[in-house]
């Protein structure tokens, strides 16, 4: 194979510049799926894709997803669906990316113009969707025109689905995943998403494990209309006293959650599990220059990890319906709304946190004795995803990794979701890799977004190697 | 001194439809303070009342006060001061009330326009500034008016002091009534103020009491921008979770304040005081009727009733820099400030409040053993006010109420505050009564604010009376 490789690595090197102008049209093209007088940018992206795929040879069709849901007078952009060979003795791999972008003004206090790709004297290449996701996006494109321009036979048949409303919910994605699960996608071997970064700068990661998330409200209400505190202040039972202290009972400073049973839910953690925690290019500096100070709640390394990846944790968002402003307002306000998260971990189901949650915030709010009204909803959910890093898709990546970076990858979990991880996984029985292409310092969601040079030019070999070792990699998962 | 009354009366019966006309020329004058674009309309206020007074006789000037605060662009509205009378044998009385109002829109949901008086078939009066405080201010030039044609003589030399910024903070106002206490004050015997309610609908009331005001502020920080839960929940401490955990130490749902050492600074309840609450015209379904729900602490009137003049209460406002939007939304807060007030009573000092209170908050937050940072401001604050209700002054109020309104009147104290009758009690040395015009249900600061006829009417008599009464009072205080 190294031959192969080989030649494929140095054509795309030789095809470096035109893979970064490749990416300076994509950036200048504004696809803001959340904001609707962008949307025909964002199908212009979605053009731009499909016209790149065409001229490539691949099979594509631009299926669209109807009218947006409580914006029916706006239509969902398509979303990009290719295939790029037909070879039965090939596997298949589908690949999914997306090419719509967060929003991004130069008001917002970028250093560059946001839909201009600029790149410094270090090979940052500063732009809204350049590490997220039009990079990655592209990638796959990329490998496609240099293994042609190689003359190095593709490895596997590709199946790619890129969709442009990721930024805002994924809206009408799910459905069609389903609903294409046994028909576009039916030929899928395993899936890759190349959506997230490295942990680090350094070192590349496969990543195999994502929280879930169960996000509640909590509403206490008493009075009609909010009060004044001069006339009502001490004679009413102040929705803002009970709300405070039922938060409290939730958590923790030092992160620890209150609700009885929670912990039961969480799978125990194995040997062979924690030894995994040790060898991640990761320091506590990592930590404290992300957090932007020394707040952390562990002081070594492996627990900070685990507390990230494979621990529930429980986060106080805010209150809607209280005085949020600066300055001084001497209100009760008559219903407030807690907000709070819980990430959710192997082998928490959402219906059994639901229940615990709401019976200990019951026991709670009725300790206190109030008259208030208490009403607790979950506002919405999304399952944990982890998937075997021993099976044939990630030993292959790890090969590809070794292969374009010299160095075995980090395996990594996030503490965040990407839900779409798990409505693949879902929907095609199969295993689903995230195989980043960015690094950690890249911005994504932030001002001067940015992907390096290195990771873009690399990732595109990467990506191509792993093409070649999936195709090949024995199919066992242990 | 009856028949002299009567006569007065009488006037004021025949003259009732020119002074409701009166009171719609001035509700005609948008003034509200609070806009700067209606800033001419208060000025134009005020000269509406300086003409006024003029045309009967008084000696009037405007004051300016110089340029607004934080806008220096903007000149403040004068002060109207004015003298009627100037009999050396006579007794002054020194009255305040401000001619500015608050903001009002039909679009907020006023059923007729607010700047037009509009009197339906029960002799509601409707209009921003009927009740708050037009018609009181009106109701002293028409005391004078109608004095002079009953041919009755003016039994006190009156000194008036209406200011225009008073919904907007009294910019400007503390300064001139200290600077004037010894000036155009200089004669006062003793204060008025007719700025405030009737406790229902039925009854007067005198008011002899109000509470102070320690509003505060907790900040607490750590990290150096908001985080995303999914990234960062787990491993790093958490402002919001502090930040409740100490606000849900300051108050339980029965409204008991937890910080300790307060409770020691409140006066005792004296048998005296506490004989004084059985009589007063007030149901608990007065109160659940204004708070819209049945969620009081106290199932008793005369609880009820201490909890809201002679108690401190605590109250928690809301939360900056926290989640307040609906929906739903990941992020941990990196600052977040809470802000609550606590109503205080005699005998708490504004700085013995507010080391307790430093002491609490320090303490609580110590035991949370947490790495962020605490800091706790005083906002603001203002003192409680008590005057006896046995001085010359409220004795002769009194007796104008019973030859008024038949009925010996309440004596209430209020649970918010009016700062400048503190102001005025401390800068002239002499009591000050609080003396209402309108009653309960007439919705200051609300939609469709009103005046009932009846209390307009009655209320420019009550105010001739007290004068009447005020002015041969034997000068003891017990
Ligand atoms: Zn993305
Ligand atoms: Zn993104
Ligand atoms: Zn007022
Ligand atoms: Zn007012």
């Amino acid at each position: 194979m190294a031959p192969k490789l080989d030649s494929y690595f140095k054509t795309v090197d030789s095809l470096a510049d035109s893979f970064i102008d490749r990416l300076r049209k994509a950036v200048a093209i504004p696809s803001v799926s959340a904001d609707e007088e962008r949307r025909p940018d964002v199908v212009k992206m979605g053009h731009f894709l499909k016209d790149e795929l065409t001229a490539l040879g691949a099979h594509v069709e631009a299926r669209p997803l109807g009218p947006q849901p409580h914006k029916e007078h706006l239509e969902l952009p398509p979303v990009i669906v290719a295939r790029y060979g037909e070879d039965p003795k090939k596997r298949t791999i589908l690949v999914y990316g997306h090419y719509d972008v967060q929003p991004a003004l130069k008001e917002d206090g970028w250093a560059t113009e946001p839909f201009e790709l600029t790149i410094d004297d270090k090979g940052r290449m500063y732009g809204r969707g350049s590490t997220d996701d039009k990079g990655p996006v592209l990638g796959w494109i990329n490998a496609i025109e240099a293994h042609q321009k190689a003359g190095v036979d593709f490895p596997v048949n590709l199946l790619m689905c890129f969709e442009g409303m990721e930024e805002y919910g994924s809206e009408g994605l799910d459905d069609f995943i389903n609903a294409e699960a046994k028909k576009f996608f039916k030929d899928a071997d395993a899936v890759c998403i190349s959506d997230n970064y490295w942990l680090g700068t350094e070192k590349p990661c496969l990543t195999y494990g994502l929280r879930g998330c169960n996000y509640y409200s909590i509403e206490i209400s008493g009075p009609g209309q909010d009060l004044h505190s001069g006339v009502f202040g001490g004679t009413a039972q102040e929705p803002m006293t009970d709300l405070v202290r039922v938060m409290g009972s939730l958590v923790d400073t030092n992160g620890k959650i209150l609700i009885s049973g929670l912990d039961d839910l969480v799978a125990p953690m194995t040997d062979e599990e924690k030894s995994l925690y040790g060898d991640i290019a990761f320091t506590m500096d990592n930590l404290y220059e992300s957090l932007g100070s020394k707040t952390g709640i562990y002081d070594d390394k492996e627990r900070t990890l685990m507390g990230r990846w494979r621990y529930p944790s429980l986060s106080l968002h805010g209150i809607e319906g209280a005085f949020s402003a600066p300055g001084a307002k001497t209100v009760i306000p008559a219903k407030v709304i807690g907000k709070f998260s819980i990430r959710t971990v192997p082998n928490m189901e959402i219906e059994d946190v639901d229940k615990l949650v709401y019976a200990h915030i019951d026991k709670v709010f009725k300790s206190l004795g109030s008259k208030n009204t208490l009403k607790t909803i979950n506002q919405h959910s999304g399952k944990w995803w982890v998937a075997s890093p021993k099976h044939w898709n990630f030993t292959a990546a790890a090969k590809a990794v070794q292969e374009v970076w010299g160095v075995q990858p980090d395996l990594t979990r996030e503490g965040g979701s990407i839900p779409v991880t798990l409505t693949f996984e879902q929907a095609t029985g199969k295993n689903v890799l995230l195989l980043p292409m960015g690094s950690s310092t890249d911005a994504a969601h932030s001002i001067n977004e940015k992907l390096d040079r290195r990771n873009y030019i690399e990732g595109i070999k990467l990506l191509g190697a792993y093409l070649h070792y999936v195709a090949e990699e024995p199919m066992k998962e242990s």
